[in-house]
Protein backbone atom coordinates (compact mmCIF):
# COMPACT_ATOMS: atom_id res chain seq x y z
CA UNK A 1 0.00 0.00 0.00
CA UNK A 2 1.13 3.45 -0.68
CA UNK A 3 0.27 6.11 1.52
CA UNK A 4 1.30 10.20 0.36
CA UNK A 5 0.69 12.40 3.86
CA UNK A 6 0.94 16.18 2.88
CA UNK A 7 1.50 18.58 5.84
CA UNK A 8 1.32 22.36 4.93
CA UNK A 9 1.62 26.07 6.29
CA UNK A 10 -2.23 27.29 5.74
CA UNK A 11 -1.95 29.07 2.58
CA UNK A 12 0.50 27.92 0.58
CA UNK A 13 -1.44 25.23 -1.19
CA UNK A 14 -0.66 21.97 0.29
CA UNK A 15 -4.73 20.80 0.07
CA UNK A 16 -4.78 21.39 -3.75
CA UNK A 17 -1.40 19.10 -4.32
CA UNK A 18 -2.60 16.87 -2.49
CA UNK A 19 -6.35 16.55 -4.35
CA UNK A 20 -4.44 16.82 -7.44
CA UNK A 21 -1.83 14.44 -6.76
CA UNK A 22 -4.36 11.54 -5.49
CA UNK A 23 -6.07 12.41 -9.25
CA UNK A 24 -2.74 12.20 -11.02
CA UNK A 25 -2.32 8.67 -9.38
CA UNK A 26 -5.28 7.48 -8.51
CA UNK A 27 -5.26 7.33 -5.35
CA UNK A 28 -8.11 8.17 -2.89
CA UNK A 29 -8.23 11.15 -1.05
CA UNK A 30 -8.53 12.24 2.70
CA UNK A 31 -8.91 15.70 4.39
CA UNK A 32 -12.13 17.02 6.09
CA UNK A 33 -13.96 13.76 5.29
CA UNK A 34 -12.07 12.53 8.08
CA UNK A 35 -13.74 15.47 10.56
CA UNK A 36 -17.17 13.93 9.12
CA UNK A 37 -16.32 10.60 10.39
CA UNK A 38 -14.94 11.48 13.43
CA UNK A 39 -18.28 13.19 14.03
CA UNK A 40 -20.39 10.11 13.00
CA UNK A 41 -18.44 7.81 15.42
CA UNK A 42 -18.89 10.27 17.97
CA UNK A 43 -22.25 10.74 18.36
CA UNK A 44 -21.36 14.96 18.84
CA UNK A 45 -22.74 17.74 17.82
CA UNK A 46 -20.20 18.19 13.75
CA UNK A 47 -19.77 22.21 14.63
CA UNK A 48 -18.57 21.10 17.73
CA UNK A 49 -16.18 18.09 16.47
CA UNK A 50 -15.13 21.04 13.44
CA UNK A 51 -13.90 23.60 16.39
CA UNK A 52 -11.81 21.50 17.68
CA UNK A 53 -10.08 19.34 14.84
CA UNK A 54 -9.99 22.29 12.16
CA UNK A 55 -7.20 24.42 12.97
CA UNK A 56 -9.36 27.03 12.37
CA UNK A 57 -10.57 26.79 16.02
CA UNK A 58 -13.35 28.57 16.61
CA UNK A 59 -13.25 30.88 14.15
CA UNK A 60 -15.21 28.16 12.20
CA UNK A 61 -17.70 27.79 14.70
CA UNK A 62 -21.14 29.51 14.37
CA UNK A 63 -21.22 31.84 16.87
CA UNK A 64 -25.17 30.97 18.44
CA UNK A 65 -23.26 27.31 19.33
CA UNK A 66 -19.97 28.55 20.99
CA UNK A 67 -22.39 29.67 24.12
CA UNK A 68 -23.24 26.15 24.61
CA UNK A 69 -19.89 24.94 25.65
CA UNK A 70 -18.60 24.86 29.04
CA UNK A 71 -15.29 25.17 31.01
CA UNK A 72 -12.17 25.25 29.34
CA UNK A 73 -11.07 22.36 30.73
CA UNK A 74 -13.21 20.14 29.44
CA UNK A 75 -12.43 21.55 25.91
CA UNK A 76 -9.07 20.47 26.79
CA UNK A 77 -10.21 17.50 27.34
CA UNK A 78 -12.21 16.97 25.18
CA UNK A 79 -9.88 18.18 22.44
CA UNK A 80 -7.56 15.67 23.18
CA UNK A 81 -10.23 13.17 22.65
CA UNK A 82 -11.20 13.86 19.67
CA UNK A 83 -7.77 14.36 18.38
CA UNK A 84 -7.48 10.21 19.27
CA UNK A 85 -10.57 9.67 17.83
CA UNK A 86 -9.05 11.39 14.61
CA UNK A 87 -6.54 9.50 14.96
CA UNK A 88 -7.93 5.57 15.31
CA UNK A 89 -9.88 7.27 12.28
CA UNK A 90 -6.87 7.17 10.10
CA UNK A 91 -5.51 4.02 11.64
CA UNK A 92 -8.95 2.51 9.88
CA UNK A 93 -8.56 4.37 6.62
CA UNK A 94 -4.86 2.76 6.60
CA UNK A 95 -6.63 -0.97 7.44
CA UNK A 96 -8.71 -0.74 4.45
CA UNK A 97 -5.42 -1.55 2.34
CA UNK A 98 -5.98 1.19 -0.49
CA UNK A 99 -3.13 3.44 -2.03
CA UNK A 100 -4.10 7.25 -0.36
CA UNK A 101 -3.22 10.82 -0.22
CA UNK A 102 -4.13 12.49 3.28
CA UNK A 103 -3.67 16.13 4.11
CA UNK A 104 -2.17 17.26 7.38
CA UNK A 105 -3.63 15.71 11.08
CA UNK A 106 0.16 14.48 11.38
CA UNK A 107 -0.76 11.77 9.51
CA UNK A 108 3.01 11.47 8.60
CA UNK A 109 3.30 10.27 12.23
CA UNK A 110 0.62 8.28 12.80
CA UNK A 111 0.96 6.38 9.73
CA UNK A 112 5.05 5.83 10.03
CA UNK A 113 4.44 2.13 10.08
CA UNK A 114 3.41 1.58 6.56
CA UNK A 115 6.39 3.84 5.01
CA UNK A 116 3.97 6.72 3.97
CA UNK A 117 6.14 9.59 1.41
CA UNK A 118 5.75 12.62 3.71
CA UNK A 119 5.80 16.27 2.01
CA UNK A 120 5.76 19.46 3.48
CA UNK A 121 3.77 22.15 1.20
CA UNK A 122 5.40 25.89 2.44
CA UNK A 123 5.32 29.27 0.50
CA UNK A 124 6.26 33.11 1.19
CA UNK A 125 3.96 35.19 3.04
CA UNK A 126 3.14 37.24 0.12
CA UNK A 127 2.10 34.52 -2.08
CA UNK A 128 0.02 32.84 0.64
CA UNK A 129 -2.17 36.13 1.24
CA UNK A 130 -2.68 35.96 -2.37
CA UNK A 131 -4.05 32.63 -2.28
CA UNK A 132 -6.08 33.17 1.02
CA UNK A 133 -7.44 36.23 -1.15
CA UNK A 134 -8.23 34.09 -4.21
CA UNK A 135 -10.00 31.33 -1.99
CA UNK A 136 -11.79 33.50 1.05
CA UNK A 137 -14.97 31.32 2.00
CA UNK A 138 -17.43 33.49 0.70
CA UNK A 139 -18.79 36.35 3.54
CA UNK A 140 -15.23 36.40 4.76
CA UNK A 141 -14.13 39.89 4.43
CA UNK A 142 -10.50 40.31 6.14
CA UNK A 143 -7.74 42.75 5.86
CA UNK A 144 -4.15 42.41 4.78
CA UNK A 145 -3.54 42.00 8.50
CA UNK A 146 -6.14 40.19 10.38
CA UNK A 147 -5.43 37.65 7.09
CA UNK A 148 -1.52 37.56 8.38
CA UNK A 149 -2.90 37.16 11.84
CA UNK A 150 -5.02 34.32 10.66
CA UNK A 151 -2.45 32.27 9.03
CA UNK A 152 0.18 32.51 11.68
CA UNK A 153 -2.66 31.22 14.39
CA UNK A 154 -3.57 28.35 11.93
CA UNK A 155 0.17 27.43 11.87
CA UNK A 156 0.67 27.71 15.26
CA UNK A 157 -2.18 25.72 16.09
CA UNK A 158 -0.59 22.78 13.98
CA UNK A 159 2.72 23.39 15.42
CA UNK A 160 1.02 23.07 19.08
CA UNK A 161 -1.15 19.97 18.05
CA UNK A 162 1.90 18.56 16.60
CA UNK A 163 4.11 18.44 19.81
CA UNK A 164 1.02 17.20 22.13
CA UNK A 165 0.56 14.19 19.30
CA UNK A 166 3.63 13.04 18.44
CA UNK A 167 6.66 14.85 20.62
CA UNK A 168 7.86 16.25 16.84
CA UNK A 169 8.16 19.62 15.63
CA UNK A 170 5.93 20.63 12.81
CA UNK A 171 7.61 21.95 9.74
CA UNK A 172 11.26 20.49 10.19
CA UNK A 173 12.62 19.70 7.41
CA UNK A 174 14.27 16.94 8.61
CA UNK A 175 10.71 15.23 9.07
CA UNK A 176 9.63 15.06 5.78
CA UNK A 177 11.13 13.75 2.59
CA UNK A 178 10.67 16.72 0.24
CA UNK A 179 9.76 20.38 1.38
CA UNK A 180 8.35 21.91 -1.78
CA UNK A 181 7.85 25.93 -1.60
CA UNK A 182 5.17 26.73 -3.55
CA UNK A 183 5.79 30.66 -4.18
CA UNK A 184 6.51 31.81 -7.66
CA UNK A 185 5.09 28.04 -9.54
CA UNK A 186 2.15 27.24 -10.82
CA UNK A 187 0.96 24.39 -8.41
CA UNK A 188 -1.02 22.19 -11.27
CA UNK A 189 2.45 22.31 -13.11
CA UNK A 190 4.80 21.16 -10.17
CA UNK A 191 2.44 18.44 -9.23
CA UNK A 192 3.80 15.58 -12.07
CA UNK A 193 7.30 16.03 -10.79
CA UNK A 194 6.22 15.42 -7.22
CA UNK A 195 4.39 12.38 -8.43
CA UNK A 196 8.02 11.31 -9.54
CA UNK A 197 9.59 11.53 -6.70
CA UNK A 198 6.72 9.64 -4.54
CA UNK A 199 7.25 6.75 -7.32
CA UNK A 200 10.71 6.73 -6.66
CA UNK A 201 9.97 6.41 -3.20
CA UNK A 202 7.62 3.44 -3.70
CA UNK A 203 9.54 1.91 -6.48
CA UNK A 204 13.24 2.10 -5.37
CA UNK A 205 13.70 2.53 -1.32
CA UNK A 206 17.31 2.12 -0.74
CA UNK B 1 21.36 32.34 -17.47
CA UNK B 2 20.27 29.13 -15.71
CA UNK B 3 21.83 28.95 -12.00
CA UNK B 4 21.13 26.00 -9.30
CA UNK B 5 22.23 26.53 -5.96
CA UNK B 6 22.52 24.21 -2.94
CA UNK B 7 22.75 24.63 0.34
CA UNK B 8 23.28 21.76 2.48
CA UNK B 9 24.05 19.98 5.82
CA UNK B 10 27.34 18.73 6.37
CA UNK B 11 26.65 14.80 5.71
CA UNK B 12 23.57 15.10 3.39
CA UNK B 13 25.32 14.61 -0.11
CA UNK B 14 24.33 17.66 -0.97
CA UNK B 15 27.80 18.02 -3.06
CA UNK B 16 27.18 15.07 -5.08
CA UNK B 17 23.62 16.09 -5.60
CA UNK B 18 25.42 19.30 -7.15
CA UNK B 19 27.98 17.74 -9.04
CA UNK B 20 25.75 15.00 -10.55
CA UNK B 21 23.08 18.03 -11.39
CA UNK B 22 25.70 19.59 -13.49
CA UNK B 23 26.67 16.46 -14.78
CA UNK B 24 23.07 15.82 -16.03
CA UNK B 25 22.44 19.31 -17.41
CA UNK B 26 25.37 20.40 -19.24
CA UNK B 27 25.95 23.02 -16.74
CA UNK B 28 29.48 24.30 -14.66
CA UNK B 29 30.11 23.26 -11.39
CA UNK B 30 31.80 25.22 -8.40
CA UNK B 31 32.67 24.16 -5.12
CA UNK B 32 35.88 24.08 -3.56
CA UNK B 33 37.45 25.76 -6.70
CA UNK B 34 36.08 29.25 -5.28
CA UNK B 35 38.34 28.76 -2.63
CA UNK B 36 41.68 28.46 -4.48
CA UNK B 37 40.47 31.67 -6.62
CA UNK B 38 40.13 33.42 -3.65
CA UNK B 39 43.52 32.27 -2.32
CA UNK B 40 45.28 33.28 -5.62
CA UNK B 41 43.34 36.55 -6.00
CA UNK B 42 44.24 37.61 -2.59
CA UNK B 43 47.67 36.88 -2.59
CA UNK B 44 47.34 34.97 0.94
CA UNK B 45 48.52 31.58 2.03
CA UNK B 46 46.08 28.69 0.63
CA UNK B 47 45.86 26.94 3.93
CA UNK B 48 45.27 30.36 5.82
CA UNK B 49 42.37 31.05 3.08
CA UNK B 50 40.48 27.00 3.59
CA UNK B 51 40.72 27.93 7.18
CA UNK B 52 38.29 30.93 7.02
CA UNK B 53 36.24 29.72 4.00
CA UNK B 54 35.48 26.25 4.49
CA UNK B 55 33.05 25.70 7.11
CA UNK B 56 35.60 23.11 8.86
CA UNK B 57 37.62 26.18 10.35
CA UNK B 58 40.58 25.27 12.15
CA UNK B 59 40.11 21.03 11.51
CA UNK B 60 41.38 21.36 8.06
CA UNK B 61 44.72 23.53 8.52
CA UNK B 62 47.75 21.68 9.08
CA UNK B 63 48.50 22.15 13.31
CA UNK B 64 51.96 23.74 11.85
CA UNK B 65 50.43 26.41 10.06
CA UNK B 66 48.00 27.24 13.01
CA UNK B 67 51.23 28.73 15.19
CA UNK B 68 51.84 31.36 12.39
CA UNK B 69 48.23 33.39 13.41
CA UNK B 70 47.54 36.59 15.45
CA UNK B 71 44.79 37.16 17.64
CA UNK B 72 41.49 36.41 17.34
CA UNK B 73 40.24 39.86 16.48
CA UNK B 74 42.64 39.72 13.61
CA UNK B 75 41.37 36.19 12.35
CA UNK B 76 37.75 37.50 12.78
CA UNK B 77 38.45 40.73 10.75
CA UNK B 78 40.19 38.51 7.66
CA UNK B 79 37.13 35.89 7.88
CA UNK B 80 35.07 38.92 6.74
CA UNK B 81 37.26 40.36 4.18
CA UNK B 82 37.64 36.54 2.74
CA UNK B 83 33.99 36.05 2.61
CA UNK B 84 34.11 39.33 1.38
CA UNK B 85 36.37 38.26 -1.54
CA UNK B 86 34.95 35.21 -2.28
CA UNK B 87 31.46 37.16 -2.89
CA UNK B 88 32.91 38.78 -6.00
CA UNK B 89 34.18 36.20 -6.89
CA UNK B 90 31.45 33.94 -7.35
CA UNK B 91 29.50 37.44 -9.00
CA UNK B 92 32.09 37.28 -11.81
CA UNK B 93 30.91 33.84 -12.38
CA UNK B 94 27.88 34.72 -12.46
CA UNK B 95 29.08 37.44 -14.89
CA UNK B 96 30.15 34.67 -17.34
CA UNK B 97 27.31 34.07 -18.60
CA UNK B 98 27.20 30.61 -18.52
CA UNK B 99 24.76 27.61 -16.37
CA UNK B 100 25.85 26.57 -13.49
CA UNK B 101 25.79 24.82 -10.64
CA UNK B 102 27.01 26.03 -7.43
CA UNK B 103 27.68 24.49 -3.74
CA UNK B 104 27.17 26.82 -0.22
CA UNK B 105 28.62 29.98 -0.15
CA UNK B 106 25.06 31.39 0.22
CA UNK B 107 24.93 31.70 -3.07
CA UNK B 108 21.51 31.74 -3.46
CA UNK B 109 20.89 35.05 -1.53
CA UNK B 110 24.67 36.68 -3.30
CA UNK B 111 23.05 35.80 -6.45
CA UNK B 112 19.17 36.18 -6.18
CA UNK B 113 19.20 38.74 -8.61
CA UNK B 114 19.61 35.78 -11.66
CA UNK B 115 16.55 34.07 -9.94
CA UNK B 116 18.27 31.16 -9.30
CA UNK B 117 16.85 27.76 -8.48
CA UNK B 118 17.27 26.85 -4.76
CA UNK B 119 18.18 23.12 -3.27
CA UNK B 120 18.44 22.63 0.21
CA UNK B 121 19.29 19.02 1.07
CA UNK B 122 19.20 17.67 4.72
CA UNK B 123 19.15 13.89 5.94
CA UNK B 124 18.54 12.31 9.68
CA UNK B 125 21.53 12.59 11.58
CA UNK B 126 21.98 8.48 11.40
CA UNK B 127 22.09 8.64 7.50
CA UNK B 128 24.21 11.22 7.82
CA UNK B 129 26.89 9.35 9.57
CA UNK B 130 26.87 6.55 7.52
CA UNK B 131 27.75 8.88 4.57
CA UNK B 132 30.63 10.70 7.17
CA UNK B 133 32.19 7.44 7.73
CA UNK B 134 32.23 6.14 4.19
CA UNK B 135 33.43 9.00 3.10
CA UNK B 136 35.97 10.01 5.65
CA UNK B 137 39.36 11.92 4.40
CA UNK B 138 41.76 9.61 4.21
CA UNK B 139 43.59 8.74 7.96
CA UNK B 140 40.55 10.67 9.78
CA UNK B 141 39.60 8.02 12.60
CA UNK B 142 36.72 9.85 14.58
CA UNK B 143 34.20 7.87 16.97
CA UNK B 144 30.82 8.55 16.62
CA UNK B 145 30.61 10.70 18.99
CA UNK B 146 33.38 13.02 17.55
CA UNK B 147 31.86 12.93 13.88
CA UNK B 148 27.83 14.05 15.74
CA UNK B 149 30.30 16.97 16.97
CA UNK B 150 31.81 17.43 13.94
CA UNK B 151 28.67 17.89 11.37
CA UNK B 152 26.70 19.61 14.19
CA UNK B 153 30.24 22.15 14.50
CA UNK B 154 30.32 22.31 10.63
CA UNK B 155 26.42 23.03 10.40
CA UNK B 156 26.99 25.49 13.03
CA UNK B 157 29.26 27.83 11.34
CA UNK B 158 27.60 27.44 8.34
CA UNK B 159 24.65 28.79 10.14
CA UNK B 160 26.30 31.88 11.80
CA UNK B 161 28.45 32.50 8.33
CA UNK B 162 24.59 33.44 6.73
CA UNK B 163 23.29 35.54 9.23
CA UNK B 164 26.86 37.41 9.10
CA UNK B 165 26.30 37.73 5.28
CA UNK B 166 22.56 37.36 4.74
CA UNK B 167 20.94 38.48 7.58
CA UNK B 168 18.68 35.46 6.80
CA UNK B 169 18.60 32.35 8.63
CA UNK B 170 20.02 28.83 7.17
CA UNK B 171 17.82 26.04 6.17
CA UNK B 172 14.42 27.97 6.60
CA UNK B 173 12.08 26.10 4.48
CA UNK B 174 11.60 29.22 3.21
CA UNK B 175 14.36 30.05 1.52
CA UNK B 176 14.43 27.37 -0.68
CA UNK B 177 12.30 25.96 -3.55
CA UNK B 178 13.20 22.48 -2.83
CA UNK B 179 14.17 21.00 0.69
CA UNK B 180 15.16 17.36 -0.34
CA UNK B 181 15.91 14.90 2.45
CA UNK B 182 18.33 11.75 0.83
CA UNK B 183 17.93 9.34 4.47
CA UNK B 184 16.61 6.34 2.32
CA UNK B 185 17.07 7.25 -0.69
CA UNK B 186 19.44 6.83 -3.52
CA UNK B 187 21.17 9.39 -4.27
CA UNK B 188 21.73 9.02 -7.98
CA UNK B 189 18.48 8.08 -8.45
CA UNK B 190 17.33 11.02 -6.97
CA UNK B 191 19.12 13.52 -9.61
CA UNK B 192 16.57 13.03 -12.39
CA UNK B 193 13.75 13.97 -10.60
CA UNK B 194 15.51 17.03 -9.13
CA UNK B 195 16.75 17.76 -12.74
CA UNK B 196 13.12 18.14 -13.91
CA UNK B 197 11.94 20.33 -11.13
CA UNK B 198 15.03 23.04 -11.97
CA UNK B 199 13.97 22.57 -15.84
CA UNK B 200 10.27 23.60 -14.31
CA UNK B 201 11.62 26.41 -12.80
CA UNK B 202 14.06 27.67 -15.59
CA UNK B 203 10.95 26.70 -17.93
CA UNK B 204 7.99 28.15 -16.54
CA UNK B 205 7.95 30.48 -13.57
CA UNK B 206 4.58 31.07 -12.79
Amino acid sequence: MKIITISREFGSGGREIGKRLADELGFDYYDSEIISAVAKKSGLNADYVTMHLSDHGWQNVPITFRGTIGSTAYIQSSKIELLLAQKRVIEEIAALGKDFVIVGRNADVILQGYNPFNIFVCANEESKLRRCKERAPEGEILTDKQLRRKMKSIDKTRAKTRVLMTGTSWGERGSYHLTVNTGGWEIKRLVPVIAQFAGLWFGGQA
